[in-house]
């Protein structure tokens, strides 16, 4: 039994949704960001960083939704989250997986979480007028260089969809409309489609 | 044979580590990013990210250190830089290298290219106030929770680093003393005696 530590809203949306791909046992509990239950003693015990997600496993526990995310890919033997015999698959899914995390995910945090990277509030605000033309660039890039068809890699769901749906869910709050970006847009709606990407939507939204 | 682009303190140095560890046959081209090589219209057809590193391989072009190094550790027969067969393990390693991707690496960019997120020149500078103040609590962070052992997972060396390496490299640039984290010192002075990385920091030297 695998448990998921994520929020609703959060990146970690999209290792909840692998994990209901995936056929595996899990459990997922939701924190309250809003209310700091990630800086939490108990939690901070299972993850020292702070922050969602979080999957507890067997062996010990994962943080790092690409990490997550693979290991998820890795466990599920019903269905093929991942071409695993393939290292040049694998390592191209893990490059837009870590795109997502180290550029656009963190592009998209200046505008909620400034407070990271500089103090002074007008630095702040700075970072958030930013936010939109950041996020615009890399979902650009994203339309016009990585998604390759149906699904992020082409014809075979992996464990990019999911990560690309919930970033890709953000735009709006960060000022930019999804539909300035025709196969990302489309790609959007397909996800909506997924009975897994419903049933988790609707355990975030309690 | 592999065509890594790489630059000169740059974190394509984890990559160019592994590649020289691997034992796999490959050539390392060295960009200058002070003159803009990066953003040259014929580098942006290799990767239109404008950034290095990136490994040219026969089924086409991988970008993102820990998507290049995971990809070197798959391919290397000569050695063992992953343990290929445990999922949980291969994940826990992923998880190491997103977190200096994400957060680390993320960290000390704010020193240099705070004009990624902001445009003010008091909000650059705001970001440069916080840098060894983040990079100390990522290392704290790493220093007691993450480094195994002699290497980072423990007993085996892997990917992870030539990663933790290249990273723990900038700490003197940002103004920390690699000296606060024991651990992490031994692991830098451990990792300087080894051939691949003598032989790769020479090739960056030139
Ligand atoms: N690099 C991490 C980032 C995790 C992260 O920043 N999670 C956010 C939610 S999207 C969080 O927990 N924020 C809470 C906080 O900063 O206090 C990953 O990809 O998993
Ligand atoms: N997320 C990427 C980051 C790559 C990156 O930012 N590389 C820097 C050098 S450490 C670069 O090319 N900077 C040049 C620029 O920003 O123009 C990775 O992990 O590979």
């Amino acid at each position: 039994m695998l448990t998921l530590y994520t929020a609703k809203g959060s990146c970690g949306t999209a290792s909840h949704i692998a994990l209901e791909e995936s056929g595996l046992p899990y459990e997922a509990k939701l924190l309250n960001l809003g209310a700091g239950q990630q800086r939490d003693p108990d939690y901070l015990r299972i993850n020292p960083k702070g922050r969602v997600p979080a999957l507890i496993t067997a062996s010990g526990v994962l943080t790092e939704n690409p990490a997550i995310l693979f290991y998820i890919a890795s466990m599920a033997s019903a269905v093929d989250l991942l071409p695993k015999d393939d290292p040049f698959a694998v390592a191209a899914i893990l490059s837009f997986n870590a795109y997502l995390s180290s550029t656009v995910h963190v592009a998209h945090a200046h505008g909620r979480r400034g407070s990271r990277w500089a103090d002074a509030p007008e630095a702040i605000a700075a970072m958030q007028e930013k936010v939109a033309e950041n996020m615009r660039a890399s979902f650009l890039l994203i339309e016009d260089e990585y998604l390759k068809g149906e699904w992020v890699m082409g014809s075979g769901y992996t464990i990019a969809d999911p990560y690309l749906f919930t970033v890709a869910g953000w735009l709006k709050g960060d000022g930019v409309d999804i539909e300035e970006f025709p196969k990302v847009a489309e790609h959007h709606a397909r996800m909506l489609e997924r009975p897994a990407v419903q049933k988790a939507l609707a355990a975030e939204r309690g």
